[in-house]
C-alpha cells in the first residue's frame, strides 16, 4: 500500500482555475502551480490528459482532487455528504479514480428547513483548519468567494450551512448593469463599505439599496468614487445579515483568500462580533494533510 | 398658439425602444409605432433626425417626449422634479426643446430618510391615470418594468417611492449566472411561483435564496421545469415585502404591461391585499392628455 503521508499532490479544482501543490511528509507544500485549467475548459476525455500534466510538474506521487472537479460538470461526480459531516464522513465517500492513487473529495449537502444548499472545496478547508486545532468545534465559520459560505459546525462536524452569491452578483452588476459604470473602481473596506455595510444589516431591502446607488450619484448624494465600495457594502452587510440568522458564537471565524476576507472581517466586525481570518490555502493543506492520514490509516 | 389638444404626438421614449402615438382630440390614439431606437441607440446630434422621422410617420403635430430621453443619457435632459410632484409640476418642468412644438416631461426625484431614488417615464402613467380618475389620490401603485417602482401617492401627489431593481436582476440571473441554464423556462404565476413569493415573504435572505433555487434542483427537490418560476417568485416576492414597508393602502392598484402586472398582482394577491391592474399604455395617453390641456391652459 502506498504511504500517502509520505508524500503526495492535492489540488483545489474550480470552475475557472486549478491550483496544484505537492505536499511533503508534515504537510507543508514544496512546489506548486496554478493554470486556468478550470472545468469549464476540460473537455469529457480529456481530464485523463489534464492529471498526467499535474504529475509531470510535480512528480509521480498519490493525488487527491477537490472542489468543482468532483461536481456534475467536472471529471467524475462524487456524490455529497449530508449534514452533519465530519472529515471522516469526507474519507469514506472519496470517489476512488484510480485505486490508491486518485481520488476526488465529495462535496456537502443541507436539506432542511424548506431549503437545499450545496458545497464542494470549503468543507476540506474547515474541517481541515478544525483538524489543525486553528478553530473550534463548535461555532460559526464564514468563507467568502464568488458563492460565500456560511457554516455553522456543532461537535466537529459540519451542522448546517447556507450559501449566499454575493461574489457572483457583485461580478454580474459589474459587467453587464446599469450600475456597470459605477463599480469598476477597486472596492477597499472605507467609510462608504461601511456605510453600505450599516444599510445593509439596518434595513433588508438591497434589490432597492442597488438602485439606490446609481440615484444617489445622480442626485449628488454619494460620490462617484465611493460607489464601488458602498455597493460592495450593501451585498456584503447583507450578506452578513443573512449569516447572522444562524445560532452564532461570539467570535466569527473567515476563511478564505486575504484580499476577501478583510472585507468580511471588517463588515462583520460593525456586527461587534469578534473576527479571525485564516488563509484559506493553510487551512486547505490542513485539510488535505488529515484526509491522506485518514486514508493511511484505514489501509 | 398651437392647440396641442387639437391634436399631438405622445412618445414614451425608453432606453431600449421608442413607441409614438398619435393622440386625437379626445384623447385617444388613431396612429402609432415602435421600433428600436431607443435613447442608447441614437448617437449625440442624431436626436433630430430621430424627431423628424417620427413627424414623417405621424403628421406635422406638437410633440411631448416622457422617459429616459429626457435623463443624462438621453437628448436634452431635463431635471428632475422633487416629490411630492403633481402632474402640474411636470408640466412647470418641461424642457421645450422647440417652442411651443416639442417639450420633454421631467422625471421625478426623492430624497429622504437617508435613501435617494429617481423615476423617468411611470409618473406620467401614474398621475395620468389618477387625472382621469383610474385611481384614488391616497394609496401605493406598484409599476413593474426592468426597474419596479413602489410609488405612494398622497392628496394627489407623488409623495414618496422606492425602486426595485427586479427586472434587471432576473435578465442579469438568465444571462449570465449559474443559474442561467435553469431559467430559460417562460415565468408563470403557478404553484411554483407563488412558493418563491410566500419564502421571500417570510425570509429576508434573496441572495441566499437565489443560490438555493440550483442547489434545490441539484438534490432533487424542486422540478428542473420550475426553476424559472421559482426563482422569479423569490425575486417578485422580495419587491413586494420591500414595497409593503410603506404606509399601505388595503387595495394596491399595479400599473404597466400585462404580461408583468399579472405576476405582480399575484404576489400581491397573497399578502391578502385586494390588486387593481391598469393597462400602462392607457394610463400614458391619460397622462399625456392632461398634460397639453394644462399647456393650453397655459398658452
Amino acid at each position: 500500500m502506498t504511504r500517502w503521508a509520505e508524500g503526495f499532490i492535492a489540488v483545489d479544482w474550480g470552475t475557472t482555475n486549478r491550483r496544484a501543490y505537492l505536499i511533503e511528509k508534515g504537510g507543508q507544500s514544496s512546489d506548486e502551480f496554478e493554470d486556468g485549467k478550470g472545468i469549464l475548459s476540460v473537455r469529457p476525455g480529456e481530464f485523463e490528459g489534464a492529471i498526467a500534466e499535474i504529475r509531470e510538474k510535480l512528480g509521480e506521487r498519490p493525488m487527491l482532487l477537490a472542489g468543482m472537479v468532483g461536481s456534475n460538470r467536472g471529471w467524475v461526480e462524487a456524490p455529497y455528504v449530508p449534514c452533519p459531516a465530519a472529515i471522516e464522513d469526507l474519507v469514506s465517500g472519496l470517489v476512488w479514480v484510480e485505486p490508491d492513487r486518485t481520488a476526488i473529495v465529495p462535496g456537502v449537502s443541507y436539506v432542511g428547513d424548506g431549503r437545499a444548499d450545496v458545497m464542494r472545496g470549503e468543507e476540506l478547508q474547515v474541517l481541515g483548519a478544525l483538524a489543525a486545532d486553528l478553530i473550534s468545534p463548535n461555532g460559526v465559520i464564514c468563507h467568502p468567494g464568488t458563492h460565500n459560505k456560511w457554516i455553522q459546525l456543532f461537535a466537529g462536524k459540519i451542522h448546517n450551512f447556507v450559501t449566499v452569491m454575493t461574489g457572483e452578483l457583485f461580478s454580474l452588476l459589474k459587467g453587464h448593469s446599469i450600475l456597470a459604470d459605477l463599480l469598476q473602481a477597486p472596492v477597499e473596506p472605507n467609510e462608504a463599505f461601511e456605510k453600505g455595510v450599516r444599510q445593509a444589516l439596518e434595513r433588508a431591502m438591497l434589490p432597492a439599496q442597488l438602485f439606490g446607488v446609481r440615484a444617489s450619484v445622480l442626485l449628488g448624494q454619494t460620490e462617484e468614487r465611493d460607489a464601488a465600495s458602498f455597493a460592495s457594502g450593501l451585498l456584503i452587510g447583507t450578506d452578513v445579515r443573512i449569516g447572522m440568522s444562524f445560532p452564532f458564537a461570539a467570535r466569527v471565524v473567515v476563511i478564505g483568500r486575504p484580499e476577501l476576507t478583510r472585507l468580511y472581517a471588517a463588515a462583520v466586525g460593525l456586527t461587534g462580533r469578534e473576527v479571525i481570518e485564516l488563509d484559506g490555502e493553510q487551512c486547505f493543506f490542513a485539510g488535505a494533510k488529515r484526509i491522506v492520514e485518514l486514508i493511511d490509516e484505514r489501509n
